[in-house]
C-alpha cells in the first residue's frame, strides 16, 4: 500500500500511513505562470495499491489535478487507485433548488467515481442523500467522528451542555452527546439568505447546567457560529467551547468566532489548520484497511 | 443552436451568435464562500444544439464547473452539447518529459470528451500532438487564425518583416507571413528552465526592409517576447509591434513587452483582455455551423 499525499496533507498522510504500516509519499503539484498546473506521482507505483490523499477544501481548484494523479497512477501500473479524501465537498447541493441549476453532489460523487476505484471520506454533509452509495458508484466509507469528538469533550469539557445551533446539525450532536453521556439543545434558527441566518434560544434551556460546547460540521462564513455564541452568552452561559468536525473558515470567520466570545475553537484533522485538536488518522486508517482489504485486485 | 456564455465570454459569444442567428444566453457561476462554486444553465435548452463558451485561459479553476454545466445541459434535455473553448489549455504536456509526471495533454482532451458532443478552439500550441483527433475523442476543430493576423499586419503595418521569436513559433509565423506576402524570419533560443531563455538574432538578418511584427502564441511570462523586444531593438531595427494569437499574459508580462520597447501589442479575442484588436468570431461561427450541421442528433 503507498499512501500520495498532496501538498498540505503530508502530515496528516504520515499519520495514517504509521497505523497501516504503508509508504507514503508525497506528489508534487507545481503550477505553471499561464494557469495550468503539473502533478509529477512518486515511482514504484506499478502493481501497487494506491490511495491519493487530497483536501478537498477548494474543489474547483483540485479537481483536475485530482484527476491527473489517478490516471497517471493508473498509467504507471497502479493495481487499484483509491481516494482519501477527509473533507468531503459540495454534498449540500443535492438538489435543483432552483430551475437551471446543476445538481452538484451527484455529479461530483460521478466525477470522482471515474478516476477511483473506492473512496474513504469523513462525516460528510448528508442530508436529502442519506448513504454515500445512494450517488457515489464506488464503494464509500464514511468515517464518523462522534466517538472522537465525544472523548475529547469528556477529557476536555466534563460539565459540557452541548448545543446545536440549527436542526441540521442535531445529527452530529445528539450522537456526540449521547456518547459523552452529556445533555444536549438545539437552537432554533431561519436563513434569509447565503448569508443571513437568525437563531434564537428556545425558552427551556438552562445554562446554569454546565459549560456549552456548540457543535458543527463546518463555519464557512463563520456566521451561524457567531451568532450562536452571541446568543448562548446572552442566554447568560459560560463562554462555549465551539467544536467543528471540519476547519472550513472562510474569510475572518476563525477570529471572527473568537471575538464574538467562545472559549476557544477545535477541529478534528480533515482539514490542516491551528484549530486542528482532535485526530481521526487512526478511524482513516481502520476504514483504508476495510475497503481495501474486502475489494481484492480483479483477476487477483 | 443556443450559446451559453460563461462570465467573461458573453462579448464574444454574442458576436458568434450573431453569425449564427443563434440565442445566446448567460450561464450563471456562484461561488460560496466554503470554495465550492455552482452553476446555473438559462432555460429553454430541451431538445436544442447546445453550445457552451467558455474560457480555458485558468483550466484548473474551470474545469469542474464546466463538466457541471455539460452534465446539466443534458439533463434538461439538450439534445447535444458542444464545447466553444477558443484557447484551449493544457496542449504543451503532451509528453512525460520526467518520470511519474501527468501527461495533462491527452488527460484534458479524454475530460473534455466525456462531457462534450464536439469541440471547436482557435489555434492550439500542437507540437509532438499533429491533429486535434489524436487525442480527443469527439470531433474536434481547430480555427485558424493566420488569414485574420495577415490581414491585420497589410492594413496595419505593411512594410513588416515577420519574426518568430523561437522555432515553435515557425510553424505561426511563415504561414501569416505567406499570407500577408511579407518575409519572415525566426530567431535562435536557448531555453534553461522555466522563465530563463537566452534570445539572438542570426547574422544575416536586416531590419532596414521593414517594422518587424513579432508573432507567437501566447506571451505567458512575457520572457520571450520581451527579449525578443530587446533584440531586435538592439539590433537597429524600428520598434516592433508584437501580436500574440492568445491574450494569456501572467503577472505583468503586459506591461513589461510594452515597458521593453514594444511600439504595441495585439492580440485575437479568444481570451478577453485589452490588447484584443483582431477577432475571430465570424471563423468560430463557420467552424460551429460546420461541426453541428456535419453530426446530426443520433436518432434524428
Amino acid at each position: 500500500m503507498i499512501l500520495v499525499a498532496f501538498p498540505d496533507m503530508v502530515a496528516l498522510t504520515d499519520r495514517i500511513a504509521r497505523q497501516l504500516s504503508a509508504r507514503a509519499c508525497p506528489l508534487e503539484w507545481h503550477h505553471f505562470p499561464d494557469g495550468e498546473s503539473l502533478v509529477t506521482l512518486p515511482d514504484g507505483l506499478a502493481n501497487a495499491d494506491v490511495a491519493i490523499v487530497a483536501c478537498l477544501r477548494n474543489p474547483d481548484r483540485i479537481a483536475l489535478p485530482l484527476r491527473f494523479a489517478a490516471e497517471t497512477a493508473r498509467e504507471l501500473g497502479a493495481a487499484r487507485v483509491g481516494l482519501i479524501a477527509p473533507y468531503m465537498s459540495y454534498m449540500r447541493q443535492d438538489a435543483r433548488f432552483q430551475p437551471g441549476q446543476a445538481v452538484s453532489a451527484p455529479l461530483f460523487a460521478r466525477f470522482l467515481g471515474e478516476s477511483f476505484d473506492w473512496l474513504v471520506t469523513v462525516d460528510p454533509h448528508l442530508h436529502r442523500i442519506v448513504r454515500l452509495e445512494e450517488i457515489f458508484p464506488i464503494p464509500a466509507i464514511r468515517v464518523p467522528t462522534a466517538s472522537q469528538i465525544a472523548a475529547w469533550i469528556v477529557r476536555d469539557t466534563p460539565d459540557a451542555l452541548l448545543v446545536g445551533p440549527d436542526s441540521e446539525s442535531q445529527q452530529w450532536v445528539a450522537e456526540v452527546a449521547k456518547m459523552a453521556g452529556r445533555p444536549h439543545e438545539v437552537l432554533q434558527k431561519t436563513r434569509t439568505g447565503d448569508r443571513n441566518v437568525q437563531l434564537s434560544v428556545p425558552q427551556h434551556v438552562d445554562f446554569s447546567v454546565g459549560t456549552p460546547v456548540i457543535l458543527d460540521d463546518i463555519a464557512s462564513s463563520g456566521r451561524t457560529m457567531v451568532q450562536a455564541v452571541e446568543r448562548v452568552l446572552a442566554a447568560g452561559a459560560k463562554p462555549p467551547v465551539c467544536v467543528l468536525i471540519h476547519a472550513v473558515f472562510a474569510g475572518t470567520a476563525y477570529e471572527d468566532i473568537a471575538e464574538a466570545g467562545a472559549a476557544c475553537t477545535v477541529t478534528t484533522d480533515t482539514i490542516p489548520h491551528v484549530s486542528n485538536s482532535i485526530s481521526i488518522a487512526e478511524h482513516i486508517a481502520d476504514a483504508v484497511q476495510q475497503v481495501v482489504l474486502s475489494k481484492p485486485v480483479k483477476g487477483a
